[in-house]
């Protein structure tokens, strides 16, 4: 009976590895660099490779091995191709089939976001439940919507690409896709970060945040934890956009639990404080109870959740 | 082997009933009263009745019989519990239970937007695909939400409420829900005759609509159709709302098709004139093609839901 298996966690820069066993218990993590060059063509080789090593070295026989779940940075279809990925410097891949070819193994392909997600619900913030809104909080927003303990993909694996979603009439800025008053573009790290420039440009209130040349969602969040008035301002104008848009996603799937994770979140609790007060007051009556929750795999969701998709 | 099935849509004044074959041809169609009195209490028992009636008029045995579906307006859970119908007099019940014990057929219960869509998805306007949203545009804005074929229902029985999604913050007239700014207010029947009143008010501008006491939904839509400028400028509110609205629902099911129905829907094709548009500039870019569909059922979608259920 197969005892293991892969998860690959694939990025612009390193990809992330875990062997797993089929119980859950992550028995080895490591990394290996992303070879973007030549349009990306040696990064699935590459993943064979190291598990095919890897499996040597354990003194593992293909058949102990269920499979191999790999996240991308990409939209990925429900047959594992990926149309493009501009973070890997790819065209189009069908990687389910390409890695399949080249380890003998099984194998699943999701967006990286979506089995981040997925890894959360399993063994992170979101264990015990089924239906789940991730939000990740990093350099943009993404997400992850998992209904029944499953992924929704989306018709054009834009599933959970709740970052996009349009939460003002007024931005000027243009978001990176193009649109303009995505969520992403107030409720990433930088979006805070921006929230609390034009705030400290239009005020002329006292604040700790003046000093730094570089602002980040760090800077406010620790400014916040000093009770700096003008930095709860800014969390207050973030913890509105956020928690109005899950509001409205939570009538669209109406999910068990909300869990906030991404580099923003490493603000800790006191992030919800901000969140789930505009949410309760925006959401349907009967979904105000919705659990919320911080991630708790940091940078590993990825590699927990890529395993999961083989289990 | 089973041949046939029976689809029920409870609504608050009549029962809508079908039998059908299991190859979706419904063979029979009629009504009952619905009798609320006395907590509902007659309710299931009238619809057993009226089944098993109905069984024995067309000389069928019950092994021929798949099973009921039933839609009821209120939230239903997965296992066929209704915490509450107002509209039924009902506290809690155990559909699936009562109705089965009444009947001695294999039940399933669904809310009753959300058994419509699915009846849409099956023999409506969203045949052939599998990933759905469908909003309802009546009295209030329904919906319903289907993944894969099948009913998002939530962990509140919320799926697919997106009628109250928040889309406006300076709405000081409270909603149903007792939430104000929810998508219901702007773009039921009810919210679309408010703004035109409000536009009347506002407006010194000529409108065929000012001839009118009551104005209604189609009263907009028919001067829409005259080339009413001030109608068209409620046509487009309107539009906006619905179509920023569904925008944002993309983003996190990303389906494959919106089905619009309801009332409002019966002034045809011209009503997804004013809100494909919106949905298209606001929606993430890869979900710009998304399909847009009429509901082709009406008041049947109920009945060819509720049978789906159990097919």
């Amino acid at each position: 009976m197969a005892r293991y298996c892969f998860g690959i966690d694939v990025g612009g820069t390193t990809i992330k590895c875990g062997l797993f066993r089929t119980d859950g218990e992550v028995l080895d993590k490591w990394e290996i660099r992303t070879r973007t060059e030549e349009d990306g063509r040696y990064i699935l080789p590459d993943v064979a490779e190291t598990i095919l090593a890897k499996i040597t070295e354990k003194n593992l026989d293909k058949t102990d091995v269920v499979g191999v779940g790999i996240g991308v940075p990409g939209p990925v279809n429900e047959a594992g191709e990926v149309p493009e990925a501009v973070n890997l410097h790819w065209g189009y891949v069908n990687v389910v089939k390409e890695l399949g070819d080249l380890t003998g193994l099984t194998v699943k392909a999701g967006n990286d976001a979506n089995v981040a997600a997925l890894g959360e619900l399993w063994q992170g913030g979101g264990t015990g439940y089924q239906d789940m809104i991730m939000v990740t909080l990093g350099t943009g927003v993404g997400g992850g919507i998992i209904l029944g303990g499953k992924i929704v993909a989306g018709a054009h694996g834009a599933g959970g690409e709740i970052g996009h979603a349009h939460v003002d009439d007024t931005m000027e800025e243009a978001c990176n896709c193009g649109n303009h008053g995505c969520l992403e573009q107030f409720a990433s790290a930088t979006g805070i970060a921006n929230l609390a420039k034009k705030l400290l440009e239009s005020s002329g209130t006292p604040s700790v945040m003046r000093g730094h040349k570089n602002i980040s969602a760090k800077t406010v969040f620790d400014a916040v934890k000093e009770g700096d008035a003008l930095a709860i301002q800014v969390a207050e104008q973030f913890g509105e956009y956020l928690g109005k848009a899950l509001a409205v996603f939570s009538v669209v799937v109406d999910p068990q639990v909300i869990v906030i994770g991404g580099g923003v979140s490493n603000a800790g609790p006191i992030l919800l404080d901000y969140v789930v007060g505009p949410f309760r007051r925006n959401t349907f009556p009967p979904c105000r109870d919705t659990e919320f929750a911080l991630a708790k795999l940091g940078n590993d969701a990825g590699i927990y959740g890529a395993a999961k998709m083989v289990l």
